[in-house]
Order: structure tokens, then C-alpha cells, then sequence
């Protein structure tokens, strides 16, 4: 049973509490969270924890935690914000109650195991309209049952934006879970599914909200069959869906390093080399590119490859695996119907990491990603 | 890996998005927060849940839920939220970090069990000093530490508002969950430690607050003997200790039912009457009253009755014992060296959940506790 202070102390004005190291200032200097970055922090944070970072199975940073009580049991935490991850006026409470569990299962998907529980805590405004929130417990309860998983629990709360902090707990595969750390030279990568159309669904919205400017552009093509493609994009922004088989089929099939694509291939293929100690060759020519962020080309004029590789919010999975075992991939997905494609290998660590694209060599880290604390 | 949506959205104008069923929307109606109050709000969202609600072990809405993949697991979730629950210039980070992760071990002591591994779901300001989170981590592993337990990964992302929404994981009692559930006609009512300090020391923040009125009397109470009292109270509400061995000694000496008391003593005992469909006796005369809330009488002029019935945020547990194991759990809770106390029994639920003070009935109802959607 949570107990919050009363709201009433959130409006009070100037205080004069007790400041030791207050919060709130800005700090432009070399430690400062833009000179940091998210990764930066992170491991700043892991390193203030000392000995109460979990080393139980894995080190604090994967996609989950493994915890061993007795038998295994996978647990993920990801939170949603209003203003920060989504907007209300964007879709309706079920897609979002929806995508909040999905990307949650995603992370266990990554890791090859199914997803049991889910946790809420649920930040409400004191104005939202119970339905709506009636709403996102629909879309949360669709998802758990496409998932095969429950909710058990939670928390909520008064809050001045939306904010929805799920943990899902899980199963492990009995293949054993799928790591970002085991990549070996020589592998293939793979890709489920296709990628960009989220970042075109996302690059859509924010054209929209600039109404005098692109109203009669994005109206016109609202009547043109690249609305239909961009539909797509919205789909998949608003209502993402986990490759929760594919990742099973992936561990049965030998995965040896596995990697949900929430950031865009080029960063998230990163974060796979440097918990593996490789380098990664990307092939610009093979990368699935979905058909709203094809859509995206003519109706908002943005590249495809690049909504591809630094869009980000695909979920969808890069995979390594042995070339000698790519058949069994190949097979096991098969049963799944998600497209699978190989776009690139694990090379070592000494050629670094980049795309190759009509002869051309880019460093992945020069395409970027998504990082919370070097932009906005 | 999470991914979150670009911020710079959250601050753009009136977009044209998809609106089916928009949040914000003001409604006094009978269907409003305020009319359904946090814990009508929460039996209308499990409704929604349907199937997808769990049913593995304990029902949705307990202070933990219990999972089963192989052996049993405890999972539980609560959030700390800027301006909602704390404010930075209250304290110092390491208290908060501390406390975040007690609020959530007292869930777990609440059954009896001991608690493994956080996740840690954080959001922080662009501007947040690193060194602050630092110092939020750091007092999250004392806790840990103290606790015996670790942080097993988590998330991060950038806010308006610093949030800090945990989960932890745990191992039952050998001897059983405690649950809200399980009181009997004739049971004991014992309760660890002392009440009231807490709201005692939120009282005196939010005295200090209204500076010109109020200044002169705290900065004369400063010097006086009542500001070391009241020192207690700020100690208990910005850094609280979850009751984890005496959770556990009770569950040993077979508590019946067992609830943290964090919404305040009348509350909780309403929960846990309510869990268990019997009444409640409380004894006035018998609640055991910190120092803290002591000292706000003539510091503040509250009554320290007042607030160790309806303070909240002690984090002290409310233990139903049949009396024939009294003799056990005093004996058990003996080597912790926490004070227990007998404040009253359980009633047959026709005669209500009440308080008898100097020969007066007061209905537990009538007192009233927190709950977050019906203030503010």
C-alpha cells in the first residue's frame, strides 16, 4: 500500500526545506547529462550501486533482468510518459494501454522467453476521465491476452501528465536467454519484420501539428493512396505489436545474440557490438524498409533508409546467429510468417562499425540513434 | 531498450491527432475521479481487465503479487513522483533514493517475505544535476544493502517532473504469505513501532512553508527541545525503514493478516477489514504515539492522536493474530527490539470498524486516511 504526500505541497511556493544537493540546476559543464548521455548516466548510476548492482545472472543494463530464486524468472520495467512518449490527442487509451505492454514484452521477447506478469503503476491527472483510463486497461488487457501474460498488480497515483510504468516478469527460454553479449565473428545478422515505418508514423504527427504550413499538403495526400501506406506508420507508432514468437523461435534456433530495435537498427546494433566486443558490417542495399516510411518519401519528403536505420520504435528484432545454423532460423520463422533478412555480420572488433551503402562505408555511430539526454 | 518519442513534441500546438476518447476532458459527473475515489477507480480498471487480471495466486489489488513459474515469487510496484510525493528541497538525495526503495520493501514485509531485486524506472529532468542522481543512487543502495536485496536494471528517460517508479521482487515466507485477507472474528490487532511522526514531519514542512505567518513560531520551536522531537518526524517521513524482519517474525508466529500502514492507521484497518469481511475495535487509549507527532502538538497545535490515525506514511505494520499466538509474535518481534503493541481487535463485521476513545465510538470511516483521488 503506497502512501502519497498531499498534492497540495506541489504548488506550495518557495519553500525553505532542507537543500543539500538539490535538484534543478543547470549544469553545463563535463558532468552534466547532455555531456554524459543516457548510456553515460546509466553507467555512472550502475557504478554508485556498488555491490547492490545485481550480478545474479546478468549485469544491470540488458534488456532484462534474470533473477534465480529457485527456478529463473525474466523481469523488464519500461515507463511511457505523457508529453515525453506519447500525446492524448494522438490515438485513443486502447492502443496506448496496448503499446505500454508491448513494449515491455519486447525487451522479453529480445531475450528469447514469454511473458507472464505485468506490475502498473498508473499516474493519473486528477481531470482524466475515468473512461478514457477504462480504455487503456482495455488495450493493456488485449495485449496481455494476445501475449499470453496477466496483470498482477500496481500502484496509481495523482500526477500533473499520464505516466504508465509497467514491469513484466517472465519465463526464460529453456534454450537458455538470448544475451546482447554473445555475438561471435562471422555471424549473420538478422532483421524481423521491416523497418522505419514507426519513425514515419511519428514524422507524420509532428507535419501535422504544423498546420498552416503542411495542412494543405497533408490533406491532399490524405485523399492519395499514400495515406493508406502511411496508415502503416501510424499503426505501428500508436500500436506496436511485440515479435514475441519470432524471439522464442530465434533462442530454439541458436541465436547467439539477440536485440529488440527501439532506438533504430544503428544505434541498437551498436549497443549489440559493445556488450559483444565486435564490430558489425551493415548492408544499406538489404535493409527492409517498411511502407510507410516509403509512404514518407513522397508525402513528407524524408528519406526511407534513414527512417530506417535512425527512426527507432520499430520492435522489431536484430539477431545473430551462426551462418551454420541459419537455416534453422530461416525454418523457424517461417512458422511465425514474419519476414526474416539477413542484413549484415558480425566482423571483428578492429573494423569497427558501419553501413555499407553503394560503396560507401558510414560509421553506425554517425547515423545516430535515439538518446534521451542528447536531444530535446 | 526502451525508446521514447522525440520531447520536443510534448511542447508543440494544438496538433489535429486522431481523437477518439481524449483525456483532460473536466467531469464532475458521477463517473469523475473524484466521485469513484483511488480505490473506486481501481476496482473499475480490474473490471476491465477481465481475464487478463491475475488469478495465479492472489487477486489484483493486494500489496504484492505472487508468481508462480516454478517456486513463488514476490512482485511489487510503487512510484515517487515530483511534487506528487516529494519535493528536492525537502531533503537530501540519498533519503529519497532510500525511502523509494523502502516503500516498496514494506509492501513485501506487509506478506511476510524478503525482497531480491529492483527495477528502477526513472525519469529526470533535462536540467537535473548528475551529482543529485548520484546521490539518489547511492541511497538506493544503503537500502538495498540494508535490505538485502539488489537492483536488477531498469529504465531512464527525460521528464518534466523527476519520477521514480520501482519495482521489487521477492521470496515468500516459508511459512506463507500474510495477506490483507485473513483475519478472524477475535483476532489481535498489534501494531510495530510508533504512529504519527511521519505526518508530523509533513506538517512541519508545510508550516515552514508559510513563511511569514508561521516563521517566527518554528524559528523559536528550533531552539526549543520540541525541534529535536520533531526532527523524528522529518527523519520518518523523508527516510522511513521498512519493518522487514518484523514482517517476517510475524509471519513465523502465524499472523493472520497482515497490512503496511501507509494511508494512515483507520484506513489501512478499513482495508484490511474490508479484505477480510469482519470488523474492527480500536482502542484509543492503546495506539502507540511517536515523538515526532508529540511534539507537533505544541509545536503546530495538532493533535498527535489525529495524526497516528490518519497521518500515513509510517510504514509500520498492522498485524491480526489469533490470541492464542500472541504469546509467539511477542516473543518473535522481542529480538528485533521494535516495540509491538495491542490496539485493539477484530470484531464481527456487523458491529463496523470503529475507534473507542474515553467512551466514544468513532466510526473508522469517519476518520479517514489518504486517498489520492479524492483530494488535491
Amino acid at each position: 500500500m503506497p502512501k502519497n504526500e498531499r498534492e497540495s505541497r506541489g504548488r506550495a511556493k518557495s519553500p525553505k526545506g532542507p537543500q543539500k544537493s538539490p535538484a534543478g540546476r543547470a549544469d553545463s559543464g563535463s558532468d552534466s547529462l547532455a555531456a554524459l548521455g543516457e548510456f553515460g548516466l546509466i553507467s555512472e548510476l550502475v557504478k554508485e550501486l556498488g555491490d547492490a548492482a545485481s550480478d545474479v545472472l546478468l549485469p544491470v543494463g540488458d534488456d532484462a533482468a534474470l533473477w534465480d530464486p529457485k527456478g529463473q524468472a525474466l523481469a523488464t520495467a519500461d515507463a511511457l510518459m505523457e508529453g515525453v512518449h506519447f500525446r492524448v490527442d494522438w490515438g485513443g487509451p486502447e492502443d496506448l494501454g496496448f503499446k505500454a505492454v508491448s513494449v515491455n514484452v519486447s525487451d522479453v521477447a529480445a531475450m528469447g522467453g514469454r511473458p507472464d506478469l505485468a506490475l502498473v503503476v498508473l499516474g493519473v491527472k486528477p481531470e482524466t476521465d475515468p473512461s478514457w483510463l477504462r480504455g487503456l486497461y482495455r488495450g493493456m488487457a488485449e495485449a496481455c491476452r494476445r501475449y499470453g501474460m496477466k496483470v498482477g498488480g500496481g500502484d496509481t497515483f495523482l500526477s500533473e501528465r499520464i505516466v504508465i510504468s509497467m514491469t513484466v516478469l517472465g519465463t526464460p527460454s529453456p534454450s537458455g536467454s538470448v544475451k546482447r553479449a554473445g555475438a561471435r565473428i562471422g555471424d549473420t545478422l538478422f532483421v524481423t519484420g521491416t523497418l522505419g515505418d514507426a519513425a514515419a508514423g511519428l514524422a507524420y504527427l509532428k507535419a501535422r501539428q504544423l498546420e498552416g504550413r503542411l495542412k494543405g499538403k497533408t490533406r491532399k495526400a490524405s485523399r492519395g493512396a499514400s495515406s493508406k501506406l502511411m496508415a502503416t506508420g501510424l499503426r505501428r507508432l500508436l500500436r506496436p505489436t511485440a515479435r514475441l514468437d519470432e524471439g522464442r523461435a530465434a533462442a530454439s534456433a541458436g541465436a547467439s545474440a539477440m536485440i529488440d530495435i527501439s532506438d533504430g537498427l544503428a544505434a541498437d546494433a551498436l549497443h549489440l557490438a559493445d556488450a559483444s566486443g565486435v564490430g558489425i558490417r551493415l548492408r544499406g542495399s538489404s535493409i527492409p524498409i517498411g511502407a510507410g516510411a516509403r509512404a514518407a518519401e513522397g508525402l513528407l519528403g524524408l528519406a526511407p533508409e534513414r527512417l530506417a536505420l535512425s527512426g527507432g520504435e520499430d520492435y522489431e528484432l536484430l539477431i545473430a546467429i551462426s551462418p551454420d545454423r541459419s537455416e534453422h532460423i530461416v525454418s523457424a520463422l517461417e512458422h511465425t510468417g514474419t519476414p526474416l533478412t539477413a542484413v549484415g555480420e558480425v566482423v571483428p572488433a578492429d573494423q569497427g562499425c558501419f553501413l555499407e551503402a553503394e560503396g560507401v562505408r558510414t560509421a553506425l555511430n554517425e547515423i545516430g540513434g535515439f538518446d534521451h539526454f542528447r536531444r530535446g
